[in-house]
């Protein structure tokens, strides 16, 4: 048995994603956000952060944040990531890159350009500035390889993928970017990254 | 030949802490970012993002990315991680919560009560209360067991002491978190750590 606790987040989708891609069976609990579901009781004594996802699996403590999901299941099932040599090395460093700088700054870039009561000027631009560097480093990237890590699609697109896919909430354009916008079609395309992306079933972000 | 390009921040010093823990043999390159050495075309060439830390081992692509060095050493030497097993994946869970919430909301909190030419108070309220939440997870983890992980000191708690030193940036006070001030300094009184936090040698933030 294993339950994946989601919504229609980007962190989320991270992990429907790579479900999708490993071809493996799933329950679904949504955890709307919005509602702040995530700090119900039953999702707390999963992860005491209480932050979707979180992955359960049969005779295993919950796993819970993104990028510790995608490291488990590739590793589980030995895809999506080198399992040995400088190629692993190569992708855990741009699978970190897209971990702690992509997400956690276009998040913070959402909330100064559109959640926040108050948007302070200085606030915006300081954040969209650091998701502008980020793309930056990663059209560099792509215009040298297909790929985060190198030739082969893996565990640091997946990472990237949804994250991307809200460039709006941090003021950037695909058009400004060429290699990122030929990747993003790219990832796009393939059918477990589509199927990812519509978990849970029905989950919008009000 | 190992080489370590570092400065006194919070995300190089959990490598040098790391290397010190392996006892390894490594020269020290000094990167003083205050001076943007970061951004020095011998730098980049390692790492595009211009970021420290960076390690160089023989035969093997520069690593970059705190957290990948970390993994890559962990691995590497089969220690402060567990190579398999729900152990390992609960250790994956409570380094990403330190690498993804705690480093990069400190760090945006230190920009806003301190580096920022422009303070805005809606902004260090917000990052401020980010850090805290995140200090309040680790408090109620290490209430329960002695190191995030569980019983083994390994690669979270090593990621996460020298943003703790950091409370201050984020006008935390760690007598508000008794059990993260108890592991704060059962992990501050380990040899190796005192030692990682002074590489390089004389390097201090301005």
């Amino acid at each position: 048995m294993r339950r994946f606790y989601g919504w229609a987040t980007p962190n989320s989708q991270r992990v429907s994603i790579m479900l999708e891609e490993l071809g493996l069976t799933y329950a679904v609990t949504p955890v709307n956000i919005r509602a702040r579901a995530q700090f119900a009781p039953e999702i707390l004594a999963l992860n005491p952060y209480g932050k979707i996802p979180i992955l359960e699996e049969d005779g295993a403590p919950p796993l819970f944040e993104s990028g510790a999901i995608l490291l488990h299941l590739a590793e589980a099932h030995g895809r999506f990531l080198p399992a040995a040599g400088p190629a692993r090395g190569a992708a855990l460093s741009w699978l970190m890159v897209v971990l702690t700088s992509l997400g956690p700054f276009t998040g913070q870039a959402h909330h100064w350009t559109e959640l926040a009561p108050e948007k302070p000027e200085a606030a915006r631009r300081h954040t969209v500035a650091l998701v502008a560097r980020a793309y930056a480093v990663l059209e560099t990237r792509l215009g040298a390889s297909p790929f985060l890590a190198g030739d082969e699609y893996g565990l640091a697109d997946i990472a990237a993928y949804p994250w991307i896919a809200r460039h709006g909430w941090a003021e950037q354009r695909l058009e400004d970017f060429p290699a990122l916008a030929r990747w993003f079609a790219m990832v796009g395309a393939r059918p477990a990254v589509q199927r990812g992306m519509q978990v849970p079933a029905g989950a919008r972000l009000e």
